[in-house]
């Protein structure tokens, strides 16, 4: 019952003082609540409905597509291993599902994308699964997607012979392992926000992606900012939340 | 010598062909070099320059500000204690120091604001300094700061109270030290971008910042990235560059 | 024999003075001994016993819980996994396993509970598992548990809306992994003690439970003490013997 | 204005239904505000207020304690260095300074003690600082302490020659720096709740408190949970809150 | 060709100058070389040769064995799996595989015993095989030992009833994980050497024993020296060696 | 097109101001781009390519290989298991494969090794993987490779008894695990440069590889430096660039 | 009143039963007490007793001695400045201080040393310090030091020159920063126990002592055990325990 | 006594058998003494000798120098802060001492340099301080050295356009701070040696130069080699060792 109803039924005698103040604090905090903030979220942003698979039972996230595609949502599940994926019940025709990057994605509503778009970057083809799993967040989300991959510090020209592709981007998601030293270029290259995203590739002393982060938190550029290793969807969300401003 | 002075010399015959090659390699790369591109930033973003002033000294400061203004920039410095900006020489009159951030600016030409404005939200009093690092870096590119101070998660009344404001930025920097658990809770609130600045406000296993640090990393919300421990330059100049998109 | 008795003995000339001192001697630590301390803490706390599975054979295991039951105390094993638990020999009819938490309780004599109740609160789906070891481990001590689960701090709304039922818990378990801001939250809202759980849930920066242990360390609320990752039986235990007092 | 006094006047006609919503959250919000929570807390649990005197300017140090004694809350504020203290203005001459923990106490309401006790107990001299910071804010909100210094486990027989007074205790706080072996040593002898409090006392591997912090962590006794290293604030607090229910 | 034998060779003439430094200088380090010190020490301290099985083959091992058997020396391998000694070619009959600690001896000289004994402490079940390791050890080289196992500080009364025993041991290991607390206890009560152990028992703070590494090296008792995490093999060495002074 | 040829053809009036600008820049980088480095690098250090096979499929392994020896470069593949290794497709003939260091050489041209050699000298028999991937690496380049196995600091009459041979050597790798003693030894033996590499033998406090790196970058020696831990492919490569010199 | 007093009396009837049970048991921790241990340590080992100045203040310290000194103890400061040192009052004419140190002796009963002496090795210069607070502890606890300085493992010549008068000590402190080598290299030379101490000299990646902590603790020799960082006292008491053994 | 003498005494009967075995020993070790290396070195590579200043008294640096120079050595002292440089007695007149670096050179024979030259490269101006280190200590050992500061990654074009520079030299010194990229970049653009050096410039999560640290070790280009945090004078010494190959 939303706090209009409560408050004309109120007026109207059908509950009362107490009631009406128990209604509305319930009502109030599901008017903050998952399913009204989600819409207004979509309604807004175009987002669809995200869930984490990792750690959840493949009965549960059946469930959780359901009743969002019930709702309306488009529904990305993200880290489902083919396993999980395979004992999933009750998927919809539409979905499509990623074995590299383990996402599944159920777009029933396509979304039109904005005028801009968001370059992905990443270092190596070892980094190219974190590098997808934000691109496909990001495409889910009904942007465009520009991929420069393979472009490593290392191998400069490669870079350079691309820097014009990547001015043309609004927001970069900027992937790398080992020192973690591509967004420092990219940032140093671009005006635009870079997101960098350090991965766990690499060995010894890149300690599962340390060296990487630390590096890209110590950069020596501005207009930088570091989401968390191999964390491809939190950049691709961020990037589509700044590409749709 | 412009790119196209060397091709308009060559054709004269006023330069060889090895002298040209050399003299476009030389001029190529200035025209990627600090000058050209700075002015091409500041032309685009209403960008000035911004002079990291710890570990250089105050003569080196001196002659850079003095470099830039003749240039018809605007100057930044951060970091410079009050014994080191007091021996700087010939500052202009429209200079203003901040003691409490250690911060120089020196604006000879007013920015126009976007009409959108940056939230800097903070958690405690403790983290007032790095909030203002911020706030006047962002101000100091042009933008409207809403300043949202002492509203940490212990209290949470006093954020809730604050909502819609918060929700009217374009996007939002939120500092905390300590466990750092502000950006995750903004980041549950709002739908805008939210850049994290870990401080090193705390003790103990707060680790000068590491516990806010990889808390925000690993941030249970969307949409947050982090900077460096203490970074409120970073946060503000990142805010400026979405803030303008 | 107890002191008393050799007392009695030394006086009657049954035992010499040195063999009386030895025997006072270990009787004495036999009076701080394991069975002792265990009848007298039962006696006062309605414990029974605890043994921690892991790292011992299944034999060891069906050892003490015949032992233990014998004695006639209630047994509890924590970190029993499906398979050790399956080559158990001897096990009462009245045992019961529950495979999600690898926890096996015998309860021969139920203990009638506090009037009061122990909150077990957890921010996320994947945290369950320890919140359920520290729920399981109040019942075993005969507490009243109330969970409250899946109310992490970016859905703040889902944890207010459940703030009525923290408010009348005597002591609240925490559980939360990534980056384990629940506590502070909670412990803003209530002014009973919170027990934080920090969970390995997470990946990265979350360093197997690192950054949500740092993060309830350093919690800007009062009234928070923290126990080992993923530590949901010692949780459990502690809130059991605040919730008797 | 109550959410009531919404209600009426809406019923009245006093207020639209635009404006009715709008109050009726602000003042849900301002129900669970600054002022009102702690008024609250304080008739509930005879506190008063903690500042955290750390970070904070002479001038506003003053400006709180003023407040809070115009609204009859006793006040407690913590890590105030001697400088700092004597810079305070409009101290009331109830004051008491405390030098050695940098603990300032204005108590204008004596709060009744309950029947119960608490024990700090600490490990070295070295350690007493932090265990008095503990046993002063016990004694600020009102409890009976019962202090046992410098009983370190490598001389054993000077705790066990005091165990009779441990168990006496309702809540225990132990504080040890070092190896940070006697809150496990304590909680093998003890069936109440046992708060540890790591201190940064030691060198080398002592790492400023970290081994304390992970031999507490880990420790083999059950009933223990753990404050921030040199927490003694924290734990005189909760134990505060662990003796009152 | 000894040095004996070069210079017997330089007198006669048969080697030049040159050549005699030569054959000296090999020589020389030959005299220091594995054969040469092995018999000299196994001389001195009836130690025999010890192999570490990690990282070698079945064959290498196969062939050390041999080697050294034919050479007369009793052999301890340590950390060979099951899979690893069954496929070992070779053997003698009288050598014996413990399964439980993965070690395997071939003793075909019985040393005879010191008078004095060492004392192998361990605190709980877990840490039982480090604790045998050491055992093993000091029994391979000819020592007496005496097992004191599952005497953790938290039961303490059950070390204190043992502790006539302890001190009558010439030098003592004490193996523990966890907080690693008990070689503090140890050696608080006994006045002779204590090699202290710490084991990666224990999970999340304990960090695969770190938190009983430092805590042992931070032990407020004198007295106390650390090995590595595990090394069960080092201490029991190490004991035989200050156990034949 | 080259620079030249846009010179040409821009004084020829085939290409306008603008068109000669872009295609010198997009040249420019090509002069800097990947085949144009790669065979400038091969002509003048014999080098051939490398490829870093961890974390690439084998198809994609197959495709590199074979572009590489079309152009005539020698291939090396590192970090190949057994199992993708049986899965390329497409060797040629001359390809060896190690399984001991899952390295696959692809060797069409041999390269004249230079007068001088370097020395790969390794602690332990665990440490012989790393040692080998550094020798084959050097091998591949066309080095003499001198092979010092086995000759770790605890029996420093082996390291002495084949000093002469360490002193030919005109640049040394030093492979060792646990503390990584070995390199400061030799360095103080040797006047040549020291490629220290540290491995993650050892187990406990050596912390998968970090005492030993620790241990080498603090070394007391000079003319030391350190690759990560592991690298022996990076150590071999880089011992042939300096034997090269 | 003794254990064997109180039979006597309860026989006499002199005390009853609750009584006797009281006495003997604050008895018997008598026996296991402060004044008692320590009076049976000194006449069994020859120790004085230490104090550790550090977190102590002048008043205490003077106190502590003069208590010991009328007790006939001799006494060891270990870690009091030079200031505080010069603020102690009443200490006798026999005592000395060793500024380099900050350690002061008060012996008043020369101890006969054993036959047997303690090498003291130490690597570098800077290490001096701590080699000589184990030096002082030593003798102060009546032991003939041999003092072998300077011989760290990048000159390994002036350690080999010196090998004879290590093995002829009974037991060996071996003292080393940096990459804390030296004791494997000694350790592979002696066959005696040897105690290896970690210092805090080195700067970047020594980590105030970390690295040489760790290698030590990884040392490929056997027959090594470890102290704490800087800890030159209790390797030197360790020393002590030993060679009085 | 040399090895020639011992056997010509020998052979004439002087010295019996064990006198000269004995001698031989003692003499083959001075053979491989102090001095005599230290001779050999300097001939063979025209270095001086070298003092880290830091932990020794100005007496015992004056004196080893006065020492050095009577042999004739030319004399470098590093890290001597400028009180303790002011203190030093009997320097000669051809001494210079660096404030900025804290480094004295006494040349007292000028070394002809190698043909080819050493570049050292740093990142930032606040990285200079190392960096000088690195080039006084190549100069001091007769080099030529190449500057080029100030060219970190962020802003690319200022290393680009000085590659040719870069090219030129035999051996690169490549000093960077906060995220350590520049060797990666600058071991990308050449096929020469880089030796690393991370400086502990930065702040935050670049933990006194942890981030460049792990970063240079982990770094993507082959080629690169990484010496302690803050080693200019490493990498100088080194550089030297590669130049006069």
């Amino acid at each position: 019952m939303s706090v209009e109803d409560v408050l004309e039924k109120y007026k109207a005698g059908e509950v009362d003082l107490t009631e009406a103040i128990e209604k509305i604090q319930s009502n109030y905090f599901q008017d903050l609540g998952h399913t009204v903030v989600d819409h207004n979220r979509e309604q807004r942003t175009g987002s669809g409905e995200v869930v984490f698979g990792s750690g959840k039972t493949a009965e549960q996230i059946s469930d959780i597509i359901s009743a969002m595609l019930d709702h309306g949502s488009n529904v990305l599940v993200t880290r489902i291993e083919a396993d999980k994926y395979k004992a999933l019940t009750g998927l919809p025709t539409f979905s499509t599902y990623d074995a590299a990057t383990a996402m599944l994605s159920c777009v029933q509503t396509k979304i039109p994308p904005p005028e801009t778009s968001i370059a992905i970057v990443s270092a190596g083809t070892s980094d190219m699964k974190v590098a997808e799993e934000a691109a496909i967040t990001a495409e889910f989300f009904g942007n465009r997607v520009l991929r420069v991959y393979d472009v490593g510090v290392a191998g400069l020209h490669r870079l350079l012979a691309r820097l014009d592709e990547l001015r043309q981007a609004r927001v970069l998601v900027v992937v790398a392992g080992m020192e973690g030293a591509l967004p420092s270029v990219v940032g140093g290259l671009v005006d635009k926000p870079v997101i960098a995203v350090p991965t766990s590739v690499g060995y010894g002393a890149a300690f599962d992606g340390m060296a990487a982060l630390l590096g890209m938190l110590t950069s020596c550029a501005s207009g930088i900012s570091v989401v968390n290793i191999d964390n491809g969807f939190g950049a691709g969300f961020l990037a589509n939340s700044i590409n749709r401003l």
